[in-house]
């Protein structure tokens, strides 16, 4: 509740928001427009929804977007909205993974803050790129690791880095799926086509997809340098190019040891991220399928189950929490909770004063993290599992 | 996905949406903005928000309503929008119990279409007052039985009402809280203040205030009428008038028998709604807490874990659902069905259609039935448990 | 392991058990006999078997007893093993309802301690005789309400009576199971047809096989008299003539209220024993079916998963616990319990000692108030629900 | 019920059976003694329990054995025993793993079938020593990884190697624990001091511990051949020589992947064993904690949760199955299982007959893969996780 009235994301009304992809049939599209819309920080008003220029008119129109203001490509949409005086002052670049560099140039040329998917791009060297033009633009740009906005994750971090397990010792973090056991993306369902193409996705499938996703967790949570980590990237589907089952050990700068699995070929699994964290202290158990409890286990006492908005689940959780204990939260608050960050982050920008110091939304530092992971991981799984350390 | 483009609801654009009560310090009330914005819906305008004026107007301020349409009451309100070109079509009442039949009749009289938060009033006699006004205005009235917007609470009563558990034999439900087993309501506590008051409860406490929602879940899922009930309502709470906790049983009219257990002061339980429904070929067991999973047991055969979007999870559960299996949908997302399928509804309405079949909300009818559900089992109480049937 | 050497049983070496009932195709003896064996204070030397002699003898073969001391019929071998100096010490009665009392009189009479099994015996009338005929005897006599052996239901027992709960309001138990959903009874299954006749189950269907596991295990725990109950029991199965469903509501010398529901019908469930109990300082939870944690919520405090030899579990429990937390203990470990401290009791009696006073296995007294329990439930269903008293 | 009276075991009475350790103040030989006698197919006459010949002989007595049978060091009652018509049949040896090599030769000359703790010894090349002398003997040998006892560890192994889950590709096996987070070896447990002894345990702590048993229950499901791992293993605890965390990655003989996890410091787990099999056709997830149910997880079904006895739980668990579904075995039953095989086994050889084919205890050949997986592993660490190929 304290995330629907925030008076810093309310003054001048709603941030105009434009949207590069997401259109008929795209499954992320959505998502970011609920999560736009949950806190009302946002309002959509231009899109160019898709590459076919029929399908992004179509799908504009059904999102109630004005006629002039469904743009055929992102050039375009880029140069017209910086001319209008109501032009958007945010775009959600949804596309995948090789189609996020040149919206976010064209936009932050534009002036325009940037909302974008991850992974960030398709190689490390793209992605410094992209972070030079962020600081360059001295906009905001924000990075949709989503399962950062649950509280009971902030929860972790304030835990995890506040000392209250103590000296981290372990993160085991793991992300199984089960859409790709079979070869779905020979059945027409694009979502697997694009995935499973290095050329659309960069050079990791599985670990570019999902990998990253736990990787980001685990590092948001304990914040620690990764250091080294030893993968065995693996292909079972039939002519995959790409990993679709990635084992990796990890190892943290205090000494900290880990392992990372994800797969998108493990029956039963939808989307089975699960984060531990132990330490000299304590432990902590927290599954993304059920993100309303954790498991707080102080060494030596009783675990106990904590909830969102329960008596252990502290001020940071509190912070993006929008319902009382009992009544769950899911992904889409979740991913809400990322938007209303960026949207503080935005006026903050805008009114020239700084960011909010509790706000912690994935950044363009998290997405060259991201990149300098996925390299890694190949780049070890190439050398049969050698010990290797991630580009800085 | 399907819900946010759905093409009737966007003809004319939003719905202009007003709301009484809901103001600073409600909890409900943002429940049912959030729910009204998560599909892209209605547009919020304007607000009698709070019954102090001030408040009102400062609640009015912080959530973005232009000055002219920030009122000290609903009477003034529904007068002044009524006059408007750009009035509301529609209205949430979020107030206390005891007021919801007053702007009821008030939005009634000004065209305005209902959405009321539950139970529908005070006694079975304003209920039945109300559904008379409901049906001379011929406008869409809703009540917000929350419950029955989760996916696979649909799947429950899809099951259920179309044989899959062969003749139902048993319902189990079941809503544990335990915010009340102090005396939470000499605290200063607002929310816990009302609900122990019978002047704005009317004659339920713990009955009224969570026990009709575990009858409705359980009438909209078996959809059997109930003949007959046996009540024993008890005050834990020191000084209390009301109830805290409620032991029902249940007899329906084919012979199924069930149990109704609703508590206040049951240390451990937030919002442990619970329902378990068994016929002759099968069991179905869903808890609200964990919403995106329920245990199907055909019998004789293995308990199936049926997840929101998984294999076994049926088509009127599809409908109402937005992101794929393993990405949690929560509490919002289920009020969020209701506001969606009410606008779908007030847009057929308006356009002089009839509404989706596939729809179902809860209605004037089950305000009633709660109504008479909750003076029966008062009586059955007072009787020292007298089988009671509930008054039609 | 505490249970293993406790050596007031060693003294003497092993009891020298016998059995009535059993043989071939019986479950419960099979669960007695493991029950004996496990921490070695008994040994099976003599049998009854079965009523049918050659299948009494092929049992008791298969067994390694002695071939004169199989008998066809109780009565020979009480005589019997009353006259040898190596005779039995204890019987353990393991026969249908109906056949609990005769071979009670029989072996009482004969100096033998009785392990029986329950409910007590087909009516409040025998019952009592057989308190009667026990306390004459000056014998040990146990009733295998086996659930009352689980550790943790023990530190149930202890916080709920030693006021770690509070004062108690609520007695949340259920048993529901599934067996009975089809006509079992119908299909040779010999455990089902027993259970369904009157002549040999009483006037309890679920009510007497599984109604008083579950009223025994509340009143174990809770040690409060139930001064009043309504029940409403139900034969869903075609053509039974007991109930094979049962709702029961609760009252308590202290005010407390509760339910009980013991289903046969109830698909998906196969022995799903759970207790809930809820006092004014915190709330307890417990499932048999997963008996080495329980739930222990502190109220204003996040819920603990207590588990067997865990830190929060108490003395009472590592009295019968025998392994490590997280290595589970079960159903036959539980029923071990109530042997082990029954075989103490015994060396206790014959050296003219005190019984321990840690120990508190179910006896004659818990026998007759199960049925003092199963008669005034169906009593109250016959008065329609009426509040009846048990009888004292 | 099979297993109690399975007709072969119980020819020529009980085996007789003596023990090395196990006395006063040991965890595992009261395991093994219960295991021993839940089936009735073990009675234990002699003992030398422990290597303080006053304590071997306080515990013999507090177990009952006769005084002329307690003896103060194995060799002596090897011999001793030999020369008695009466002598052991059979011994277990449940003493830290550097004393399990000596009892063995020493008994498998004395004619005496062996049942020793895991893992089997020190080094690969005692354990090839140990086997050869097992095969020359030509006596049963049994290493109690008694995790493969389970029902549903059978039902795993029967699904994975009988194709249900398609081609196997993923194996995920870990075993936390917490015990050791703290420097609980300088506190005066036994337990831990001289699992973090080299000279005692062997060159893997945690490794040898608890890696062993992960490794092996993982092997005895699947049936592939472990080809190649690249192992961490760390040493938290101050001081520590051995491992007390180790990360495993594993790659099998057709292409499978793997991880094995197992720690000592990973706080709020007890026994956390868990294994996940993953094929082309489906999935299995079974955790040691709540061993009387598993999920499977048929691709493109939903996920069954099979329980034991259940109808999905197949031929071979019910083989191994005491009490009907819902009633918990647990830890010590899957032990038991264990014992009764091996007893069927003795009475086979005894009499000359071919061992039970549906019979698989694990054996030497067992202990010696343990002991190569020990070595490989370390020998894979030491080398920064080369990936290495345990001998064979």
């Amino acid at each position: 509740m304290a995330i629907e009235g925030r008076s810093d994301a309310k003054k001048g009304g709603r941030i105009r928001l434009g949207m590069v992809g997401g259109g008929e049939g795209a499954f992320i599209g959505a998502v970011h427009r609920i999560a736009s819309r949950i806190d009302d920080h946002y309002e959509l008003v231009a899109g160019a929804l898709s590459s076919t220029p029929e399908k992004s008119r179509r799908s504009g129109k059904a999102l109630g977007l004005a006629d002039d203001r469904i743009y055929d490509d992102f050039e375009t949409m880029a140069k017209a909205e910086a001319k209008r005086p109501d032009g958007i002052e945010a775009v959600a670049i949804v596309t995948p993974n090789h189609m996020h560099a040149a919206p976010t140039y064209a936009f932050l040329k534009a002036g325009v803050h940037v909302i974008c998917d991850k992974p960030l791009t398709t190689s490390l060297a793209e992605a410094k790129k992209m972070k030079a033009a962020v600081e360059k633009a001295g906009l905001v740009f924000a990075l949709t690791h989503n399962y950062t906005g649950y509280p009971l994750v902030r929860r972790m971090r304030e835990m995890a880095q506040g000392g209250e397990l103590g000296e981290i010792r372990l993160v085991q973090v793991e992300y199984p799926q089960d859409w790709l056991t079979e070869s779905t993306e020979k059945t027409g369902n694009k979502q697997a086509e694009w995935r499973v193409d290095p050329a659309r996705s960069g050079a990791g499938g599985a670990l570019g997809d999902i990998g990253t996703h736990a990787y980001n967790l685990a590092d948001y949570v304990v914040g620690l340098e990764l250091t080294e980590l030893s993968a065995d990237l693996t292909s079972f589907g039939p002519g995959r190019q790409l990993d679709d089952n990635v084992q990796i050990l990890l190892r943290y700068e205090n000494g900290a040891r880990g392992s990372l699995w994800a797969s998108q070929v493990a029956p039963g699994n939808e989307n089975g991220l699960r984060l531990r964290v132990y330490g000299t202290k304590g432990g902590l158990h927290w599954v993304q399928a059920e993100p309303n409890h954790m498991l707080w286990s102080p060494f030596g006492k009783s675990t106990r189950i904590v909830t969102r908005g329960g008596p252990d689940s502290g001020a940071s959780a509190a912070r993006v929490t929008r319902v009382p204990p009992g009544h769950p939260e899911g992904y889409l608050e979740g991913f809400a909770n990322i938007y209303s960050e960026v949207a503080s982050a935005i006026r903050a920008a805008q009114n020239g004063k700084k960011p909010d110091k509790a706000s912690h939304f994935p950044t363009i530092d998290d997405g060259v993290k991201g990149l300098a992971f996925i390299e890694a991981a190949v780049k070890s799984s190439k050398a049969n599992g050698k010990w290797t350390k991630p580009a800085r």
